[in-house]
């Protein structure tokens, strides 16, 4: 088998990791696979660096802050090659460059275009181990570029398409994807598999074992990724295509975002192209809306309600300053939360939505915004009931067992 | 004019003196020049990642080692860049491979087969100030090298050779060359000009302010040396061709090595041959010979005596144990030092060696071993007269007017 490995900061984060993940690297190689392995910066180096170039400059150069910012990588991936040369594993590091690994222009956050997976499979015929540095691509004029926080994630997840390999293991200090935040429901289970789709829903709601843009990418590309702890042994979680099998559960997970803040439009004229306007200016402004809620009011008028990260809701207040003479009054909450409950089995059962609404019923929980897709079901309820929210939900739909 | 500056690890060793460099930098430019500037690691940032390598293998891959050590310039080049930037001055930092610095295969020690000037021509014609990662090259196969310790030294004469720069200016925490080391003797003069011939014996014999590599590039490619201290404004010393008036001055310095240990044999079959098979035979051992000295002695025996640093000295025993039915007996001495005094002047004027000799003498130090070269006249004594010898030659020369 091919497997691509990924090491995020926390496993590589000091000497003594560094030989613990040679060590991983070592026994999958003994069980006689190809190995690529892409490595993340030590965990605080790329911190680190940014500060650096903070003490210089507010805005560096983003051109400049991405070829100090890839050395990180680079030293990591030549430390593990030496840790395994050292145990007879012959190995060899590369540069995303020296992986092939072709970019658009955006510095700091470029996208992958392309990879000429010729310099690595050249490596793999001889029998070597190839480590890469990850985060990290060059451009058309030859420039470094990274690809954005947890760009690691994408490299190895573009690698393992681009290379066909049978799957790509992304390590990080958790081993695995959860039902729930354990920190909140110590009852929660560590799941066997997961859909792309519930994965995209519950990382996007806080839970932090993959990016987004990684997930999407292995959906895109069809790359099976299998979240585990590079501290323990266990099988980690699976995340493919969703299949039959998944359909029978019906809820995978219960998420919780405590960063969100409610605003509330009462009485907005309902002309044509308004709602537009007052998106499109807090888009300006750099505000995320996160759920968006319209309900009709009374006549001539409508409620329009949404939900943004509360560290953006002063920006969204500025914004919506310049639509006063639109809407009646405004209403804003910064003490709340968003529950969420995920599954691809809610497309073919009803009546999971119900069951949320009643649970939140039978524990006085007010629910004050609902927002649907198919596999989540989105609430927005008074911050101090989230957790209990989570617990009570987590059982109601039996994710314990 | 177009000058090539480079900063050593000290001079970038804080983001404070980053900022310093930063500011240096700005002035010439302010003065109109065009600026090509060349920096190392933060110093200890080598040391540290040389540290990590061993930490898993005492024999780490070559390979990997470049790629390691490669990164710390990348960094200080990246952040030089922003620092300028924020300043308003237009700057770009560039990787070795971006700088067009082509090398051989030999990782950890390359030789700059070429350079290819048009990247960094271009970037001058933008305006822009470029500010470029030493140490550093690529291989034909586009591997990461590095040029061994001292090497951005080598990577900036290197430049302002390939791009005809007016002078290369090596900044480090030392105001230039002295006729000797200050800390030996206090009316030590810090010297305006000096031959690269000259800097070339003075370094060898212990002047640590620019490695023989770069002297010898420089001297090879016509380059222009200006040494000088990124902490004071002094005007530094010029390393450059010989001329007249430098042949009026007799001595330009004083050198004393301490790290020396004689070895005497006696009685030596005179043999055809026998020195060359002593010889190779240390040199199979890595043992560098410095001074050698062959008297004749008795008939058909002659003594030999010779030099080696006092770490090489149990390897030249061994090495010379495979000769014991060729010689009478043999004499270490591990306390002695070599004092010499160095001068292009020399050449054309006679009289100087007979001074140092007559000098030693009215001071009762007795000289073990001479050797002479056209501008250089080294003497073997006794390790605790060293410091005196220096004291009394630099004023038996006048060297401190």
């Amino acid at each position: 088998m091919l497997i691509v490995q990924k090491y995020g900061g926390t496993s590589v984060g000091s000497l003594e990791r560094i030989e613990n993940v040679a060590k991983r690297v070592a026994k999958a190689r003994d069980e006689g696979n190809d190995l690529v392995v892409v490595v993340s910066a030590m965990s605080g180096e790329t911190n680190k660096l940014i500060d650096y170039a903070h003490h210089f400059s507010k805005t560096p150069s983003k051109r400049e802050m991405d070829m100090l910012l890839s050395s990180g990588e680079r030293v990591t991936a030549s430390l593990l090659a030496i840790a395994l040369e050292e145990m007879g594993y012959p190995a060899i590091a590369m540069t995303g460059r020296q992986a092939g690994i072709r970019t658009d222009d955006t510095h700091t956050y470029a996208r992958i275009e392309s990879i000429d997976t010729e310099p690595i499979r050249r490596q793999l015929e001889k029998g070597r181990i190839v480590i890469v540095a990850g985060f990290q691509g060059i451009n058309e004029q030859g420039e470094v570029t990274t690809l954005g926080r947890g760009g690691s994630d994408l490299s190895a997840v573009a690698l393992a398409g681009a290379l066909h390999a049978d799957a790509c293991e992304i390590y990080s200090d958790v081993d695995g994807v959860y039902t729930t935040d354990p920190r909140i429901e110590p009852r929660a289970r560590k799941l066997d598999r997961i859909s792309y789709e519930e994965m995209l829903e519950l990382s996007s709601l806080g839970a932090k074992v993959l990016q987004n843009r990684s997930v999407e990418l292995a959906k895109k590309m069809g790359v099976k990724i299998i979240a585990k702890s590079s501290f323990s042994d266990g099988p980690g979680t699976i995340i493919t295509e969703e299949n039959e099998q998944m359909e029978e559960v019906l809820v995978s997970g219960i998420a919780l975002d405590k960063n969100q803040a409610r605003v509330s439009l009462r009485d907005v004229v309902d002309r044509p192209g308004i709602a537009a306007e007052i998106f499109q200016r807090l888009a300006d402004e750099q505000v995320n809306v996160d759920m968006i809620i319209q309900n009709a009011s009374r006549e001539g008028t409508t409620n329009l309600g949404f939900t943004v990260p509360q560290s953006e809701l002063e920006r969204a207040k500025e914004a919506l300053e310049g639509f006063s003479g639109d809407y009646g009054e405004v209403d804003y909450d910064e003490n709340v939360c968003k529950v969420s409950i995920v599954g691809v089995g809610m497309k073919s059962h009803s009546g999971i939505a119900a069951k949320a609404f009643s649970t939140m019923a039978a524990n006085n929980i007010n629910i004050e915004m609902i927002s649907t897709s198919e596999i989540k079901v989105s609430m927005v309820i008074d911050e101090k009931y989230g957790e209990l929210a989570v617990r009570v939900l987590h059982e109601a739909y039996e994710l314990d067992k």
